[in-house]
């Protein structure tokens, strides 16, 4: 399902991503080990989803991929991975392993590992911030990025997680909780996409519903993976929601029934898309990174 | 010292950014646990110093305090809340009393304490990108308050301190780790006040070497504090620093030393206010702030 076009624009913009996330750690001049610390972690490998995502509406809706978007995209790298640093905290999720390296704080130890995620976070808005881009649109993406990664979104979802361990949710509370955990950073992808490509409401409101079929689709996908995959595969250990008691969408729907879902979210995904071809956008690259969620 | 216009501008302005921090609160919608867990430590009777800093620059340099200035103010306040909060987490000071209180982890659990600092911090941005302030100037608010905050600045600071207590530092050093640790953010409060008063740039060297000089007198007061007062005053474990071995001016330069180092940084900052008064301006307010640091 992978087109020609997703593999050269992928290919050509995560290698950017990269260059521009290994330039701007290398300009810090903060205390050395916590930069280690932060950049152990921003340059483990990661699939820079997110950033790309944004790059792929941007482009999608006929918008200039300038050094300014390529700043905003790069940035919620950082921002993205703050939360996995803090995630895997002994006090979060305790995890000794990330994709296929021993987390942060197994490296730098507990404190340090607190404090080069809360500078990952902080960061990021200094970076977006001096991104060359109008400052309206400059001030519309930190508002809504910090929207999407606070209270009301990630580290709410992120608290519901850990109190919900404690029971069994319902999936509408699931679904709410991976709203907020998973997918308000994906949707804030989508929409900053948009305000780089200038797009009218019309628009906005279309890969809005993308965006929001996008998480789910993610987050379901994500569960699936954790039943069916090998440590070796993903580089973190598998088998430990189910081990730990934690609500996920097999847990709640079987594995049939996560993959009826997934198929549903996927298609809502594809209706937008639909919808934005027929006002002349071919949308090449958001329909195909649909396919990276394959099983 | 005191005089009756900083009296007066405090009572009235600090009561004002806590019914802001109070109404911004109350209008968060995400999870009520988290919430509960911000609030507390946001709500705890904290002198509100940085804001009333920056509100203070702005009326002295003749600018008007608006709602936009006051949302400008009041959410840095959240962002100096997540640092205390992170700061008291087991894994760095390992403090269970702030202001007289349980410290946050003590009340709400570790994990939440890590989340209710994250999301303070996050929504500091999302409060301040949303004031009624033109976007240039927040746009540079934003940049330089996350730069401030961030990996070469109060993150940096804590990172430092934190490993500068297996080892003694220099006079050198132990400036640096504090410019950084309470020095960045004090001077933020200065410098946004100057964009919220719209100054021009001799205006904000001037400010600017007001700033750093009291950054610098915050916290060897702050030292001198330690080892003088009692838990009662403070409404915090004294004597700890001492105890702990960690680098403090009284432990660098003996008591009398610290004093004299005190009084120099005061006679730096009047230095800047003498100069802003031969250019017109009668900082009553800035002059009044330097009493704060009567021993």
């Amino acid at each position: 399902m992978k087109s020609k076009e997703l593999t050269d624009f992928t290919q050509q913009y995560r290698s950017l991503i990269e260059q521009y996330l290994q330039q701007y750690l290398s300009s810090l001049t903060g205390n050395p080990y916590l930069i280690k610390a932060m950049s152990y972690s921003v340059m483990a490998g990661g699939k820079r989803i997110r950033p790309l995502l944004m790059l792929a509406v941007c482009q999608d809706l006929g918008g200039k991929i300038t050094k300014g978007a390529l700043t905003a995209a790069a940035s919620l790298e950082l921002l993205h991975t703050y939360s996995l640093i803090h995630d895997d905290l002994p006090e979060m999720d305790n995890d000794d392993l990330r994709r296929g390296q021993p987390t942060n704080h197994k490296v730098f130890g507990h404190a340090a590992a607190v404090l080069a995620g809360d500078a990952l976070l902080t960061n990021t808005f200094a970076w977006l911030a001096s991104a060359d881009l109008q400052p309206t649109e400059l001030l519309k993406m930190v508002e809504k990025l910090a929207q999407a990664a606070g209270a009301q979104g990630m580290v709410s979802g992120q608290m519901s997680d850990i109190l919900g361990e404690k029971k069994k949710l319902t999936l509408a509370e699931l679904q709410r909780l991976h709203q907020q955990k998973t997918g308000a950073l994906l949707l804030y992808a989508c929409q900053a996409g948009t305000i780089l490509a200038q797009a009218d409401k019309k628009i906005e409101k279309l890969i809005t519903e993308y965006g929001q079929a996008f998480g789910l689709a993610f987050q379901i996908y994500d569960d699936i993976l954790d039943e069916t995959s090998t440590t070796a595969a993903l580089g973190k250990q598998v088998h430990k929601d189910q081990a730990e008691h934690k609500n996920t969408y097999p847990g709640l729907l079987g594995l049939d029934g996560a993959q009826v879902s997934l198929k549903k979210a996927i298609n809502r995904a594809n209706q937008a898309v639909s919808q934005l071809q027929q006002l002349g956008y071919d949308c090449l690259l958001l329909k195909g990174m649909l396919g990276y969620f394959a099983i």
